[in-house]
Parts: C-alpha cells; sequence; structure tokens
C-alpha cells in the first residue's frame, strides 16, 4: 500500500556561534534571541518559499527538509545570510529512507569538516541532493493535544501548561525516534510536526497510546504525504482538521482512520 | 545572607491564535513560523532595551520577566503590534516573590476575562505593576551543559544531541518548578535561563545534581541579582564564565562556590 | 504668540558602510536592500518606542529626531545593532533651536572623528542630550498631495505618479530647508514630514504655495507641536485629518488656518 | 551590435493602505515605517532570491523588475503577505521591450481592477510573464556620485548631502524616463539603479552629462546585460567597480568605455 519515502534532510549550523555569544564579553541576552529567531525566520521563508520546511531546533543547529531544493539554492541561502548577519551558518545535507539516517549523512559532512566551534571552519556546504528523476513522496505527520485551550491553556498557569506539552512531546520525540527514525518537532502551541519514513496508520495509533501512557496526555494527528515537505504537511494539516471535526484521533490522507 | 526578591511576570498571549492559522483553511507552516518567531523577536527587542527577558515559550503564550517596565510601556507594545501583524496580543502582569506565584496571577487577569480562543476577546490589558519604590532585586540563574560540543553536538547527529538537550531541560525545569516556584526556558545551544525567587548555592548545587542523576546529563551554573532581569541575567552570565574557566559546577554572584 | 521650540537630532551613520558593500566584491543588491531597510526598521521601532522619530533619508545615513531620548538609551541602540548586524553605527546628537542647526552640530561631532569611510573610525558615540528641565516642544508639519489617488496613483503608470510626488517633495525640502532651517522627508506614499522650528501658519501657506508655482502639485499640511517628535507629529496627523475633512489646505494644531 | 531587451515589471501595490493608515484613527508614524520597510526588505528577499529586482519607490507602491519569476511564485508571494501582515497586496505583471511600456501595461491591470483606495479591490493578481523560451537579456545601470564622500558626507550636514544626492537623482530620473523609457531607482547611499531598455554607451555618457550640466554633480555608471536584474545588475556593480578604480565615467560590460 506504500510507496517508499525519501527524506532530503539539511542541518543548518551557525559557525563557531558559542564563542562568539561571549566575545569579547557575553552578549545581551534578548539580543542574541533577537538575532536567532530572525535568522531562523530569514531561513524558513526562503525554504518555505521552495515548499521546504525548517525547525529552529536549539537554533544554533536548526534542521530542515528540503526535498525539492537544490544546491545552488543552497548556496544562495549561504551567502545571503552571510551578507546580512554577524554570522555565518555551515550546510550539510543529504537523502535517505528514513529521516534520522538523512540527518546523520548531514551532519557527518560538517562533523568531518571540523568543529562546530573551529573558527576556521565556516561556510562549509556540502551535500548531495535529490535529482529531479529520483524523487518520491515524503510523510509528515501534524499532532496536537485534544482540547488543550480548554484542559491547559484557560486553566493553568502557562507554565504548568507549558510543562505539560513539553512532556507530551518528549515522550512523542523519543518514542517516534526510536521506533522508527522520525524527527518530531515543537512548532508552538501545543503542535508537533513529525517528518517520517514510509509509516502505516498503527504507527500513529501506537504512539498516539504510548504519549497517553507514558505522561497521561491525549494526543490526535494527521498524516500526509506528499513530493514536499509543504505538500506533505499541508496535507497531514487538512487531516488534522477532520481529527477535531469528527474525534478520531488518527487520521490518514484524509481518509478515516480504520484499524489495520 | 539574602533579601527578598521580588518577580514581576507578564503573560504575552496571541488573542484567538488556533482559530487564526486555520481559517478559512489551514496557513502555511513556515508563514506561521515566520509570524511567530518575528513577533517574539519585536517583543524581545522592546522589552530587552528596558532590560526586560522575554522567552519564547509556546509562543502563542510568551513569558516575560518585566521588572522596570511599567504600564504605559506595556499599552505601548500592544498598541505597536497590533499596528504591524495581523494577530493583536494580550498581556497580563502581576508581582510575587516567587516567579510562578506572578505567573499564576498574571494569567489569572487574562482567565478571567475570557478564553484565549474567545474571539471577542482581544487585547486585554491588565495588571499591577512594580512602583519605584517597592522594587528590589531578583534572581537569574544561567544553566548549560558542561562541554555540550565536545560531547554531544561534534559527535552525535543534531536530533539526537537535541534529545540529551532536551531532556536535560525537562528534568531541570520541572525540579526547579516543583522544588521553588522558579521558571526555566530553554533559551537555544545547550543553555537554560531560570528565574527564580531567593535561592542559595546549595538549591543549584541539588539542581545540577538532580539532573545528572535523572538523566545523566552534567549542568554548570551561574547565578546572578539585580534590579532587573537584564542586570541579574548578564551578572548570571559573568558568573557562569568562571565555572567555564575554572571547572566549577556553580557559581554565584561570581565568587567561587563553596559548600554551605 | 510661539514659545521657543528647540529640536534634538541624531545623526545615524554606518560606519565604512560603501567600502564593506563592495569588499571583497560587490554584494547582491536585493541583499543590501534588505539590510538597510531592516536596519532602519529596528532604528524606528526602537526610537519610536522613546517618542523619537526617525527618518531613512539615505539609509546609510538616517536624520533622527530624538526629543527626550538620553545618551544612555543612545548606546543601548548602538550596542543592539552591533550585536545582530554585518556593521555597526556612529551617532552623533546635538541640539539647537533650529533642526538644521542641531544636525549641523550632530554631524560635525562625527566628521571630526573620522571620515565615514574610516575603516578605523567605528561606533563614535558623541553628542549633547536636552536635559529633563531644559525640554520645550518641537514643531511638527505633515504634509500630503491633495486627492493623490484620484490624480496620480489611479490614472498614471506608478513610475510617473513617482515622478511627480518626487518633485513635489522636492520642492517642498529646499524651500523648507533654505527658508527657515526645516528637515523635511518623504516617508511614503504622498506623505512628507517635515521637523520645524517656530513657524507661524503663513510659513506653511507661502511652502504649499511656493511647491504649487514650482511644480504645479497640490499639497495641504497638519502643523502640530509637542514635546516629543511622536507627539508633535500625531497632533499634524490629526490636524492633516481635518484639512481632508474640511477641504482647507493647513490646519495649525487642529485649529483652522486663519490669515495672520 | 545590440539585441532587443525585454523587461519584464511587476506592481506590488498595497491594498487600500492610505485609508488603513489613518482607521479607526492615525496610526503612529514609526509603526508605519516599520511596517513599511519591512514589508519591502520581504519582497526583496523573495524576490531576490529569483534573481529579481524590487524598488521601495512609494512603500506602498513598489516596483519589481521580475524576468525569470513565473506566475505560480507571485501567488505565493502574495499568499505569504496575507499571512503575515495586517495588509495585503495586489500584483500586476506586464512585459515589455521599454521598462516603461511594461510598468504602464502592468499597472492598468490594477487600476482597470479598482481603485487603490477600493476596499474591495484586495489581491488583484494579474499578469503577464515571461515564457522560458521567450526570455532575452535586459539591462541595467548602476550610476553612484563620484567621490561623494569626500566631496559631500564628510563636509557638509547630512540634509544638505541628501539635498544633492536627491538633486542628481531627480535630474537623472526624469531624464532617463523622458528619453528612453527607463526607470530609475534611488537605492541608497549615492546610488541610483536604472532598468533600461537596449540603450548604446552614448546614452549613458548623455545622461552623465545631463545629470552635471542641470544640477552640477558628477555621476559615473557602470552598465550590465543578463538574463535577469540581479544578473545585469551584477555585472553592472563590476563594471562601476572599474569605473572607479580607472577614474572613467561609463563602463559598459565591463569594457572601457570608448566614443561611439
Amino acid at each position: 500500500m506504500f510507496t517508499v519515502t525519501t527524506t532530503q534532510v539539511t542541518l543548518v549550523q551557525i559557525d563557531n556561534y558559542g564563542p562568539w555569544t561571549t566575545t569579547p564579553e557575553p552578549r545581551r541576552e534578548m539580543d542574541l534571541q533577537t538575532l536567532q529567531s530572525r535568522l531562523f525566520a530569514d531561513v524558513a521563508q526562503f525554504l518555505g518559499h521552495r515548499d521546504a520546511y525548517v525547525f529552529f531546533t536549539r537554533f544554533d543547529n536548526m534542521i530542515a527538509v528540503t526535498n525539492g531544493v537544490d544546491g545552488a539554492a543552497h548556496a544562495s541561502l549561504q551567502e545571503s545570510i552571510g551578507n546580512r548577519y554577524p554570522v555565518s551558518v555551515s550546510l550539510g545535507t543529504a537523502v535517505a529512507e528514513r529521516p534520522v539516517d538523512a540527518l546523520e549523512a548531514a551532519n557527518r559532512r560538517l562533523q568531518t569538516a571540523g568543529s562546530a566551534q573551529d573558527e576556521s571552519r565556516t561556510e562549509v556546504l556540502a551535500g548531495e541532493y535529490l535529482s529531479e528523476t529520483d524523487r518520491s513522496d515524503l510523510q509528515v505527520a501534524h499532532f496536537d493535544v485534544v482540547n488543550a485551550t480548554g484542559k491547559y491553556t484557560d486553566r493553568l498557569n502557562e507554565f504548568d501548561t507549558f510543562i505539560n506539552i513539553e512532556q507530551a512531546y518528549g515522550s512523542l520525540m523519543r518514542h517516534l525516534r526510536e521506533a522508527h527514525g522520525a524527527l518530531a518537532f515543537f512548532v508552538g502551541g501545543d503542535n508537533v510536526v513529525a517528518v517520517c519514513p514510509d509509516l502505516p496508520e498503527s504507527a500513529f495509533s501506537s504512539a498516539v497510546a504510548h504519549v497517553e501512557d507514558d505522561v497521561d496526555i491525549e494526543l490526535q494527528v494527521g498524516v500526509g504525504r506528499g513530493a514536499s515537505a509543504h505538500e506533505a504537511g499541508f496535507a497531514a494539516k487538512h487531516a488534522l482538521e477532520d481529527c477535531r471535526h469528527d474525534g478520531t484521533s488518527v487520521e490518514l490522507f484524509g481518509a478515516p482512520a480504520v484499524s489495520d
């Protein structure tokens, strides 16, 4: 029923960032926060308009899903950041069936070029990119917490709400990583977006059940497929709307969840 | 030895954001990411230049430490966002000795005005603000992971590094919340900034030990005090530099850690 | 009838910008445009929240009207830009009755420190600032073109519309500079904001008549006074609304124009 | 010697912007300036990464040179702005040999759809786009003022410098428009970028001579050609570097200027 998925992953790493933040003395925290979040926003706009996704992760290291974005576009992004920020970035890209394997290979390209805090290792651009002919689908799942506003946001203080969301996210991210090599990212509110290999519906019901068992938080998830992160993610968002509307906990490709 | 600390906390909540993101149909994820991170950056600049701190938390709900920022400035921030974004924000502010109590009271001001997803509850501005005369210090702790680059970033793939950092953060945030009513926020890289009530050095060594026991990750922490989040946080950054330089795991107010 | 006005003017000059834009080879024009306009936006937010105004002028040199913004705030702006941009800025500030005299003195502080293209002259911060006690009002005039949309935007192509607006602006800026030492800035659309010394209504009717004679374009103008650029400018905007509503060509302080 | 050039021009017009800026009452000027300049920056990044150029012009109406950018990309830009700003934009696009004719046709597409201040005329997307097969070169000229820093910036106050630059720009823009249907834009500092039809070197020496006669300011100009605005503009920047190095006043396509 499922064809093979292929994920192209790019690691965006700010060069020698840690030392920069404290040289010659520590920089104001709000300036660092502004720099980091605006850099992320710029990468999100650049890649988003090419139907790719990027996640802020640790901000100094961002993980992007870049199916359909070629080497020339990566070079252009790197140059543009170098022209407009006081820091530069290195970009490593690789392709694999499982997202974590793609990331592992992408990451190794930077690691073999030198340490993230090696001041002479700057603006590495290393990667392999999917060609037009070998492109296949990727799978994206969009999770959120059932009735988060009613159960948490409108009742608890924001930090305790956040603790709940954070625990659900932590439980989910580790489960998907270990069980499937999928990469799940918190994207704000009560939303988690996961980039997955080929997974059947049962994998998602299991993930939802795992989080409920583990930390007693109820999730729902929409799953989509497409030629790009945007296309797959957009289908996932629509599927999640179906969950919200129908009260189901898993919706695949817009079809109601059935046991498999 | 410690005088009383007082923390003024502001909850910044985007009005009716969840429904907006899916009306009339789901909006592109990278546009939402861009909007959220730029809004956070703008709030960080606004408050940062007033020596306050803001943390992105869930992006649709951000927690700020606003000692020294009065009601007029809060009104000005709210108006400016309303003028420049497609969404508006509500701001609730309160003051307490323990940060979590301040947040709780700040949050309640918004919750009693209506649900976060009530479309008629917009631009609430409610709060009490520290007067010039009753201002006292606040305490900020800046944690990071010992040798994160060598142990994680340069060795593991970024997602597995992130899992480690996220687990350390999750363990630390829950411990500080439960034990002390402190609010700890991941700020990127391997850094966590915690806004604390009056805590002695032993509380920080215990926190570091707790995380090491719990998830086997070694932290170090600098602690500072000051009249504003920036002043306290800047002292904490300098204290953390001392940890890095001297190999100690806790530095208070720039003095070397001694057992207590 | 008029009390003395005092204007505090700050020159914001990007350090050694020209050479930077072509080193080691010319940088992409759209990256430069992005950098310049975002830097301007950041300065506008910083100063705007302190009730000051800044104008983009040539982008590498921006002119700000900073009544009420002290030296510490100027230092904070300079530091924040240095932390977040690949370029730094120098700031010269001075005070005078006529805006152009304040600018002249502010500018000289940077010029005596070195050339704008001297790579060793960076982050100059030099100025005198109005004290709390000697603050007095300043005067701001907000001009626009009568029925610009109907006469130009909806009829001509945008470049020919722009030629008309640009000619009106050029005529007006030179007249106000020569006749009164006022500084007039195009702020987009068909709007010009002028920072003036004490000027009577007749000066504004003359300016409007001058432009009509010179380039055959009909202007209207609202004039306001206040303790800050924002306060004066906001009164001017309201006065201009009166022009639009009543069909008058000059409105002072909200009162209908009478001959003087 | 010259082949035909073709320019694709897009008019970016903020919908119903004038009324929005004063409804329900005038908005703070610095918020408007921030909104306008950030919107311009976003369009510059979006189009710049597609090798197109955009000029801020009047900010509420921006003119872009979009050879190589198709209708889908225009739709994507429009959607993204609608998702992230409190205002929306209409886009009209057309193609012609002379830039002003392309703009005229692009503009008419919006004008026939309704007034710029018609609140029901929003997000118009109308245009014709160059196909892959009929793409040909375009010509871009990059002017600046000879020794602007030494003659003006370091000597005069910034406003008087600006008056000089503005006069040179005004003289040049009108000459190029009237004589050749070229569109010239001030891009900051002492720089003007002109999008031209096929023009021989003599046209540029005449333009330089015209400005010197008219307002006594000495310009130099580099001219480039290419398949996109960036490619042509980049060649023009390199040619201008040759002017600076060799003391010539016109450099075409990197070759020294000879009389023709």
